[in-house]
């Protein structure tokens, strides 16, 4: 670790952000008239006992047998009354039995949150690192395993002291495919089929504390499956919105993500969501929730919990039953187990009396729930594994470091004419609604950080001449307070102005109508540039705006992508921006021109261009971006080259690669089939961390092919001015297959390059030959089976 | 144990008997031309080292990983030939990682048979158990628990000894539907709802050690799935045929054993059919395979055999797939993980090739057959569990004496005049093809018993005067020898005529065109009977012969069902006969009269009558059979009567039921909802056991109803004269249950009466209130869900 959060820094902002203490008491959620006090009750947490309670001499509390029979026998003493009650997130347990209530729905976006309960003594702050939009745009795996594993320590020690559950709902894994999307933030970025993939690999791992342990640390419900990427868009609500999407485009990027944390990393649940796909209520849908989930990806006994409220949403608005007690049915039959919300509590029995579903379907839910907290130990008592970790644990974990340190890596610089680093002593103008920003920086779904160090706080910290004007809000119609701006503009030697959106602007239940700038900041921005002093602009939020006026103006000089860094974020912004860390983030989306939300209909979810579509994501997008997915900056000068034992045409046979064994792999699909290297030399005057993705192309396989697609990822640490180093992506033979129409994975023979990031700075090109092979069937269609 | 077989009596038969030794490296399959010498043949097994092999230090050898990982880590290793060479029953193995051939295919029908391989010093016999079909009709569920037993450890001390596997291809638990069945008699009857799922829950348990063990004894594999119950009637082909099932029959019927295996009693194994259900081959059948047993049913990481051949017959003769690429591609992705034959090995690498199936759909299939060896203890070394089973534990278990008592406890007593039992010390002719019986008594499938006393060894042996004479064969067209027979019955006190039918005319491959009996058998009986001496006929084979002119001759004054009776079959017909033991079993068929084959298209599997079909098995036959399911005398009188603390007309909320836990019982449909007590006095002269079924009857539901169905069994040890016990029933709540026409299982609220026997001695009546009841859904269709 090369940098950290002085004590004594966060002793000065701790004091002032006390008032910060979230209120999770009374979140909402749109338009969810069944998400009542009932669902959303903080509840007492406890364990049951197996020494002195009535399940103490059943099976339950027989560590030798299996935990699905343990779970299975506790399931059985229920009456149905206490059955249906369980099956919602507020779980009151059973009392008689000695089970304590449950809270199912815990969140974990980027940090513990609600319900997360703060004690009065210990467990007073939860870590607040930046958003995984901005985390994951570091280009580094290994951080998104730190940050997993620190997050499951604090919720497993919470757990400990009653504080909080034994699952999350998290991650979340959908594309971050239309940029409107309020919720992308939430999210790895817009390339589903690896980089989120990759994303739901390392964080559910950690999470749950390898892969499918036999003790999961915490149990990861990875969300929303499927097809959910717009909130509210031209007033459609989430809640309704049916989207048609092909088999195609179902394989190859709106479920692999999904398929990667099942099949892969095991995450033990899965939240569906609140859309409906081809006229199906994914929590109606068996297609997902047993043929894709179970039969195909072996979920096994893992449960799946409807989104909160998405059970009501089966009969209303999605109509998919004619009435509540069906729609209840419906989820509970297709394969939602646990209802985030009500209906089933209230509904389910009556759906049992009307014979719509056995007692047997409800058993077998709430068995998957408890099979899992059985394995956690939740039955077991101190000294089965981590229900020893407590507050002193949490504290012991290098979270604050940790969270500074994605900041800085996840900042992206965007554009720079050498006025960053700063030079020494320079005074600043900090203008701008982020410019003392503190829980704007987290983003959404995060409870009381420790501290949260403001750009402000940080630039201040720092000894320099800080000149501070708020100039405007994110969104604002008057121009009051720009001459303040101006004025403390004029005096510094430089103007640093912070803005972009927040989460006014782009939240859950809130989509963006456009992807503009908003107008007020970009006039006060044209204002300062046109004082003759260098102008930096951080842009903030989670989505991109389109910046094209700032690119394009040469008094612009430097432009900084600063996403949710959390709550070091303004540390990190300073530390970047005065040169004491270099940048090498890269942006995980596209900066698509204002025009790109305008001209289509963001609820189109084919990738492929047609008609006003022009192609979602860098893969098949047919414009031109004002910043493209992978752009970034440093502040020196990198020569890259292919590897001296990197050979390029090279011919590689993929039927003898797949006959061959893969030992060490689950799944041959992980298996590497080439290997890409090039040297990386730093031929510049700054020590910097270099960063890069890698892309395939390809003439081979049917058409359209897309433009390119991402392989590979990689961060170096800091690389000396004059120091080179080879950096190596091993290319897993998953990486390449394409979804044909059909849905099925397959790689197809024929003619490849692997170009260094958008650059292409280095090339490598080989062939495959031999037969086009199938990594996966997708399951709705079986070309040789059937009668 | 009440008598033992005499070790004299056993040495005086077991020289005769050598000759028995079975030839089992020549079986062969009817019309199989993909079951070559590959698959058949005998290869050496052993067991994997973890010590000094290439695994020793790899995922596969590591006891603390899961048996899934550990096996996934081992198929990962494998190349491409190595990988589609073991997805077939005889499994090569893989030379260069150490790990040995293995051969799935193992029979356990009634005792181990090929491909067991007798040893030169050990292991020389393997006890021969009745058929199943007269075991069962013992009544004695703890019997059939303790056969699976004993079947395991000689199977588990075999294994050890390198010569046997490790799963077995039983039990077979297809409904005795049609009487003309080949191999009806491997299975426990007609009675597939109730009594074919409590034999599956008793073998299989007992087989694999438990109810779903950590390590399981045997893996037993349940076959056949489903439908399949004719071979070759008038000329059909079980691989050809394709049989129209409704989905009420399917969920009632022909499905509900196999359920019952998979979820309650956890069969890890299970075999698809050689015959189509509704145009789909068995064995390319995602309903089948996925739906029901994986979705539905729970079977996790189980594997699916192929029966042998069968994955051929989704390409010949069904057609269900274009090319034999495409037929083993169809299986495989249908669910089919190993096939007993050899088309995977053939074709699955060109139908990888060809893109129909990935590497990984092949890796999953073989990871769940090695996923069970692992838990089998396969790569554990001496000191696992099982593992230090020897030839001595074999000669330890109660085999001999087990076999002996289930066939004195599943013979049944069809007719007697008091002629039975014999009075002592009377002389008698022995007559007819079963009387020298040794073999005939085995049926099908088994392999060197240690010893078989046949009728003549166990008459003569016991002091009497016997006169013995073939007097005509099974089946034959001259009356040469009956003159013997009536020259040795002349000189007799009592005329024993041991006939009826045998593997000749009815087994694997062969169904009967008829189910008379032969008319050379009649001829003599007539013959014999006409002589003015006491007469008595076993009937014996597996399937009823129409015996309507024995039970309607006063001159055949007793009649004996003795099905195939096993290795002490003759000493057990004997000591019935003489009275050393009382008969107590009852039929678990129906004898129907010789035109209920003539009359109607025996595929017809509608079990309902309608047209030609007069309705089948005893639920729906509307016709009057020769002896009723259930049938069976006693050497002595019992009155039966309802308990003292058992009340008629009782009423029960059955909502009130299942909302109410039931600790204890894994599923809520085994738990009782109430008790049926009967006090059974001994009223006659003889000690007897007592055995009974009950059955229940309802004007409730929908129509049409069955006319009863059977609901309990029981067989109480024996009761001397004067004494008197009393039994009970308690009746699982699944027992009432009956299929809806969308084949969900409901338990309809309405007036029902339960009722001792088909003599209805006993009667009580309850009625049912509150709502109907769904048990379990029925797949195919969800009423509530879907748009």
């Amino acid at each position: 670790m090369r940098s950290s959060v002085s004590a004594a820094l966060a002793t000065i902002v701790a004091g002032a952000l006390a008032q910060n203490n979230m209120s999770y008491y009374d979140y909402t959620v749109e338009g969810n008239p069944q998400l009542d006090s009932r669902t959303l009750a903080t509840i007492p947490l406890g364990f049951p006992s197996c020494t002195d309670s009535p399940l103490a001499d059943t099976l339950v509390c027989n560590k030798s047998a299996s935990a699905w029979d343990r779970a299975a026998a506790l399931i059985s003493m229920f009456t149905m009354e206490e059955l249906v009650n369980n099956t919602v997130n507020t779980a009151p347990g059973v009392p008689r039995l000695g089970l304590p209530p449950y809270q199912v729905w815990n969140e974990a976006l980027h940090g513990l949150s609600h319900f997360y309960q703060p004690d009065e003594g210990d467990f007073i702050w939860v870590t607040a690192f930046p958003q995984p939009i901005t985390s994951m745009a570091s280009m580094n795996r290994s951080l998104i395993h730190q940050i997993g594993s620190i997050i499951s320590t604090q919720g497993r020690a919470a757990n400990n002291a009653g504080l909080y559950g034994l699952d999350v709902y998290s991650p979340n894994i959908n594309g971050f495919r239309a940029p409107v999307w309020g919720r992308g933030q939430e999210t790895p970025g817009e390339d589903a089929y690896f980089l989120t993939s990759l994303y739901a690999y390392e964080y559910i791992t950690a999470m749950q504390g390898g892969v499918g342990p036999a003790v999961p640390k915490l149990v990861t419900v990875a969300k929303h499956f499927a097809g959910y990427d717009i909130e509210t868009w031209r007033n459609h609500s989430r809640l309704g919105n049916d989207v048609n999407i092909t088999e195609q485009d179902l394989a190859s990027y709106y479920t692999p993500q999904f398929r990667t944390a099942i099949l892969q990393a095991k995450a033990k649940g899965l939240m569906c969501s609140y859309n409906a796909v081809n006229g199906e209520a994914s929590c109606g849908s068996s297609f997902f929730l047993q043929t894709l989930l179970r039969e195909t990806w072996g979920f096994g006994d893992g449960f799946v919990s409807g989104d909160c409220g998405a059970v009501y949403g089966v009969f209303n608005p999605h109509h998919n039953a004619a009435t509540r007690v069906g729609g209840s049915a419906a989820a509970l039959l297709a394969g939602t187990d646990i209802d985030c919300g009500t209906e089933f509590a209230y509904y389910l029995e009556e759906a049992f009396t009307q014979g719509n579903v056995s007692r047997n379907d409800i058993e077998k839910a709430l068995t998957r729930l408890y099979s899992g907290l059985v394995q956690q130990g939740y039955f077991d008592g101190n000294g089965s594994m981590y229900r020893d970790l407590t507050w002193d644990d949490v504290v012991k974990t290098d979270s604050w470091n940790i969270s500074y340190e994605a900041a800085v890596e996840g900042i992206v610089l965007l554009k720079n004419d050498g006025t960053l680093p700063l030079h020494n002593n320079s005074s600043v103008a900090l203008i701008g609604p982020y410019a003392n920003a503190t829980e704007q920086m987290l983003g959404n779904y995060f409870t009381t950080p420790p501290y949260i160090i403001s750009p402000l706080a940080a630039f201040e910290a720092s000894g320099r001449t800080i000149n501070y004007a708020l100039g405007t809000g994110i969104s604002s119609n008057n121009e009051t307070f720009f001459d303040e701006a101006l004025e403390a503009a004029r005096k510094s030697d430089v103007i640093i102005f912070a803005g972009g959106i927040d989460n006014t602007v782009e939240s859950e239940a809130l989509d963006r109508e456009n992807i503009t700038w908003p107008g007020n900041q970009l006039d006060l921005v044209d204002r300062l540039s046109k004082l003759g002093k260098p102008v930096v602009v951080l842009q903030m939020g989670g989505g991109q705006v389109d910046s094209t006026a700032l690119k394009g103006n040469k008094n612009v000089n430097s432009l900084i992508w600063g996403g949710y860094p959390g709550q070091s974020g303004g540390q990190a912004l300073y530390d970047l921006i005065s040169g004491k860390r270099a940048p090498a983030g890269r942006l995980v989306t596209t900066q698509y021109p204002a025009s790109y939300a305008d001209d289509f209909y963001q609820l189109d979810m084919d990738l492929r261009p047609s008609g006003d579509n022009p192609g979602q994501t860098y893969m098949w997008y047919t414009g031109e971006p004002v910043y493209a997915f992978g752009h970034g900056l440093f502040y020196t000068t990198f020569e890259e080259n292919l590897a001296m034992n990197a050979s390029t045409g090279a011919s590689i046979n993929i039927t003898d690669f797949f006959i061959q064994p893969h030992s060490g792999y689950e799944f041959v699909e992980q298996k590497p089939l080439l290997s890409f290297q090039a040297k990386v030399s730093n031929t510049g005057d700054v020590a910097s961390d270099y960063s890069a993705m890698l892309f395939a192309s390809t003439t081979s396989g049917p058409t359209p092919r897309p433009i390119k697609w991402l392989v590979g990822i990689t961060r170096e640490a800091e690389i000396a001015p004059g120091g080179a180093c080879t950096v190596k992506f091993d290319i897993p033979v998953g990486a390449l297959a394409r979804a044909a129409e059909n849905g099925d994975l397959i790689v197809y023979p024929g003619d490849y390059s692997l170009a260094l990031n958008n650059e292409r700075s280095v090339v490598m090109n080989f062939t495959l030959t031999g037969d086009a092979i199938t990594i996966a069937h997708w399951p709705s269609k079986i070309e040789t089976g059937g009668a």
